[in-house]
């Protein structure tokens, strides 16, 4: 099946990984090369990756280790690449990669078989998450989940189903202007950009029926964090009763929405886009990187299966 | 009182209309001339000032027309305004100005009347707002009220009550990060900008307790009519349980919301943001300028008194 170049966005070739500059597109597809961890972790913490792209790139970090030969410094990169984001929870991650290690299971076997399943298990999400979609529906989404929202459409395809979509632009980032519109007209869908505050509109007048977004974080309770912005999607979808629909990872070991600690990234980064001020010179801005949805406001999660 | 330059943008100088050109700010404060009708009405097309600045604006073109001694063309003109942007009700004021030409009534004296009383109603208007804030309160505000919300500080200062502001940016032009933020912080007071995506998080943090916004179109029942954006931040605030007060008009005709027509803008305004291409090529947006708040998601309407 066609796949979004965002569905598997790091490579590993020759002992040296890329990573899809994603902060680069749509104006371009380039992709920069890591050659030893505190490459990897500088990737993940100036967001040239994020989402899957940031596991992917977790566990080929690990694998360009053990072809390095340096099987023992194991322990000292699992703690460099939890400490890159405190959101995100990488630690089941590495967690796992050091029991593979303490058991003297074959490591790079390990690696390279969860990767497999991560394929495997995101393709059936996909396809479970197309299964609640009607023949015209039209999908509410927000930021971007790595590839899946195109091949969700594709299943749709398959299916016989139409289904157009509505991305938001997401600020401050735009995700979902650069990444989520790119990707879904690149596989030939019909989709239309709207700014985050156009919500309750498309909303209200019937232009959406229903809402996928992505989540970071799943808790044990089935609270999510996902990409600022989300809480108030899973408010709205509530408020005109569209049912809200949750594409999630593995659960995490915390127990409720309330334990995530939230990011609060550099002002900067919302008072500036690609160089060019938005905001007068000594405005302060307040930039949390993700918000927490509740559980209650979550119709349905549609969760991924890995095998470990 | 100290007054923000959005609280007057319109000024009238020895046959000249000088337009303070808010799309320009706030880099540079600027003012566009208007010497005819056609320049007044592609000022307001081209949204070079919005709200009470149009208000102004319309009176204003009327005053240059007499002084020219074009007074034959009073309804040509009123008809040229009311052309200009569907949302916006410019019909109860050209129809007022078409009114006192109609009784014969002293049409200079009666324009320069309506201003000096628009000025007096609108400080009226910032000190009742002023009314509802609570010493420690800090106020979610959308988009711009031209000028009102410094006011309304300004009155808490007077009133011994410490107040600050959260404004959202406003996309997709940006009136809360260039205008709000800019205008607060000008006045000496204490606001923090944030993505139209973060309001939930903000509300649900506590970090704001109240909402005041504006609106472009008042309805008999109530209903209103604001930039797009607001009615999200309606549904939001009752969620959340905080007062969504909104800074009214004086009320149209219309009956309710949905007999208000909504523009819809052309999506290159989104796509786009100065010069700067913000979604790949061939994406489409859809971009409606306003949305409605339904009366039942209003705490308190602040009126305007207008004398005519």
């Amino acid at each position: 099946m066609k796949c979004s170049p965002l569905f598997w966005p790091i490579q590993f070739k020759n002992g040296v990984i890329y990573v899809l500059d994603e902060t680069l597109l749509p104006q371009k597809l380039t992709y920069i090369k890591a050659k030893n961890y505190q490459e990897a972790c500088n990737a993940i913490r100036q967001m040239k990756t994020r989402a899957v792209g940031q596991v992917l790139l977790v566990m080929y970090t690990f694998l360009l280790l053990i072809k390095q030969g340096k099987q023992k410094d194991l322990a000292k990169v699992a703690q460099a690449i939890n400490a890159t984001r405190p959101t995100l929870s990488f630690k089941f991650l590495t967690d796992m990669v050091l029991g593979w290690a303490e058991s003297n299971a074959p490591l790079e076997k390990c690696i390279l078989g969860f990767l497999e399943g991560l394929k495997f298990s995101r393709v059936k999400q996909a396809e479970e998450a197309s299964k609640l979609i009607k023949d015209g529906d039209c999908i509410l989404t927000h930021c971007n989940v790595s590839g899946l929202m195109p091949l969700i459409g594709e299943f749709c395809r398959k299916q016989g189903k139409k289904v157009s979509f509505f991305a938001t632009e997401t600020r401050p980032y735009m995700q979902g202007a650069r990444l989520t519109a790119w990707e879904l007209k690149r596989g030939g869908f019909n989709v239309t950009l709207i700014t985050d505050g156009m919500i309750a509109a498309v909303m209200s007048s019937g232009k959406v029926n229903k809402v996928i977004v992505g989540a970071d974080h799943l808790a044990q309770n089935g609270d999510i964090a996902n990409k600022i912005g989300t809480y108030g999607i899973a408010v709205l979808a509530r408020h005109f009763n569209l049912p809200f629909y949750v594409l999630c990872p593995p659960a995490s070991g915390l127990k409720s929405g309330k334990d995530i600690k939230i990011e609060i990234r550099p002002d900067k980064e919302m008072l500036e886009y690609q160089g060019l001020r938005l905001a007068p010179k000594g405005v302060k801005g307040y930039y949390p990187a993700f918000d927490v949805t509740p559980n209650n406001l979550i119709t349905k999660h549609v969760y991924m299966e890995i095998k470990r």
